[in-house]
């Protein structure tokens, strides 16, 4: 297939687009699977800190009700979907009219989450993650667990699924995300993306830079000890994933693909993947134009640091013309990414060959929007 | 491929086995997938009712250990492998040895298990099952819940895979297997199989009818009404398995196929199916030879009962060869069946194109011994 034919799937910041775009079409698309890890970390009860709720206490719903309304078209555990403080709505939104247009199965890992969604869920049986400024995110033994669990589920994924798309919830993750990689010695001050549109930068720094002072380590200190990284200034999120991603690369019997569909926070689980020499062969990073364009941060810096042969793909799903201004606040700071919406949007324009584009994605994110709006 | 080729796989009580092993020929094994859904019924700890644990202070967690044991070749919850009181190791010993020797993955359903396994596993989030000598199984509420989301589970499942092989484990689930026959009018007295040689059918039919008269129904009394059914003297597996088969059966985009791996307790589900007017199309019973040919039971003529159209097939792994009593005993009318053996070592020979057999099968399975009882 000409790569050409994915007209809203832009590599970013390659030379070569054509190059980067032929090895995306070679991605095998015959049996795709999508998964979305929920998880927590009390680091997002900080206030300031995330958008990823309409107030605090709302925090913890927000992951399961982004699961359940990848099932339902709405959630249980919680009578509207999670909005962020001024109602703009969870980019669960823009993954599920991607996974209904191209039929791409999915399934949930419940890494950690507070609340258990009300749905059939892949349970990793984990504690919510701590407040990373004490210097303990996660006990040693669960991250331990959280990347075992991910091997295992990640091999039987890997037999039946050409690629595997692997989105994430957690609200606060980009702050666990810079504190694994500032832990790794991958300099991401001021890089991590935020829900936000003012990016609270001198805040994660701060709380880093108090984890780490707690646990008494320094830039760098962890760089041959990833899983220790993640049990101080991580969450259980990354783990899971870095988990599943090894599962699959590693199982030498399959030629399953990966993609990373985040934004920033996944550039903390590749840190981790890198510093445990996982093969990082077919594997990308699928995000949406809001993250890969966003000034706030620098996904495309972070990840040449981290392995300079790890491309990231960015897909416009056109929220900018819709007429409803809960989504064009997508294309305008808000939100910006996450469940794994990028990814599953560039899945699902691959899986299609093209005939599911920006305007057709955009049609099915209304249609749900006006769903939902009008319950 | 020549359906002659499957030389320890046998059609039961079919006119025509040749047709019938034609129909099996033609199931799609490209991208097979197993499941095994892993429950509990409080009906297990009614004394002599069942040998699915060394006593009855363990049959909490014969099902959990059942589970782990798929995944590492021993147990987590228990120090060692399930066993019947005299010592006999559980049929998941035949299973893992055919999901490793076929390398088709698999996911553990943990539907009302009393102990969460330590693997990462599917959560229905469901109570167990209640001793339904009482005559409330299960709460209508959560066996709704069980069928709704095995359809959910079912048609992601279909989606990808070719054909879902669907095994159980929770002892007890021959009784409760009798009670949702009975209260949908299939007379099942005296048919249903048994873990222990001697099968304890007059105490299964006294707590069935004790069941019966504390809910206030007779004999085919909820005939139109298979969940009430299942929620007065049934578990939570039955629900469970049913909305699986459902959801994948159903998906009119997908032409995946199901084998219902196990005996008598597969009859009840295929029961609840027909009552609910599920397409009972590309849907087969595989178990194992010892289960099929049991005097002590009658599988075929309680499938016959239910549906004409359904085919049974036997495996046979050869355990009556083995030099090891314990495995031997299979074969002597002990264990006999159970966390999808039967089914899954069909699904083995299908997948392999008749390059794994009963031999190769045994020399898995006596490795498999071999290492538990040299630990």
């Amino acid at each position: 297939m000409s790569p050409s034919v994915f007209q809203d799937i832009v590599p970013v910041g390659e030379l070569s687009s054509f190059q980067a775009m032929k090895e995306l079409a070679s991605f095998p698309m015959v049996n795709p699977v999508f998964v979305c890890v929920i998880s927590y970390t009390a680091t997002c009860e900080i206030p300031q800190i995330t958008f990823a709720g309409a107030n605090p206490l709302l925090l913890r719903f927000t992951s399961p009700a982004d699961a359940e309304f990848l099932y339902y078209g709405h959630c249980k555990c919680i009578d509207k979907v999670p909005v962020t403080p001024d109602g703009k709505p969870t980019p669960a939104i823009i993954t599920r009219a991607a996974l209904r247009l191209s039929g791409i199965p999915f399934f949930v890992v419940e890494a950690g989450s507070k609340i258990k969604p009300s749905i059939p869920h892949i349970s990793f049986n984990l504690p919510p993650g701590n407040n990373i400024r004490s210097g303990i995110g996660l006990n040693i033994g669960d991250v331990k667990k959280a990347y075992e669990y991910g091997v295992i589920l990640g091999s039987q994924l890997a037999r039946t699924n050409s690629t595997v798309i692997i989105g994430e919830s957690i609200p606060g993750g980009t702050t666990t995300a810079l504190g694994i990689l500032t832990a790794l010695g991958i300099d991401a001050k001021n890089k991590t993306s935020s829900s936000m549109p003012q990016n609270p930068h001198d805040l994660k720094n701060q709380i880093v830079l108090e984890g780490m002072k707690n646990a008494n380590i320094s830039f760098g200190g962890l760089q041959g000890d990833p899983l220790k990284a993640v049990s101080i200034l991580g969450d259980p999120m990354v783990p899971s994933v870095a988990g599943i991603v090894n599962g699959i690369l590693r199982l030498t019997s399959s030629n399953a693909h990966v993609i990373l569909a985040g934004g920033t926070q996944m550039a903390s689980v590749l840190a981790v993947l890198k510093s445990m020499d996982c093969p990082l062969e077919r594997i990308c990073i699928g995000t949406t134009a809001y993250v890969a364009e966003d000034r706030s941060s620098n996904l495309a810096k972070l990840v040449k640091t981290i392995s300079a042969d790890i491309r990231i793909y960015k897909s416009d799903p056109h929220l900018a013309y819709s007429s409803y201004p809960g989504l064009q606040a997508f294309a305008r700071g808000y939100v910006k990414e996450g469940v794994g919406a990028g990814g599953a949007s560039i899945a699902a324009m691959l899986k299609s060959g093209g005939q599911i584009n920006g305007d057709i994605l955009l049609r099915e994110v209304e249609q749900e929007y006006y769903a939902l709006s009008s319950k």
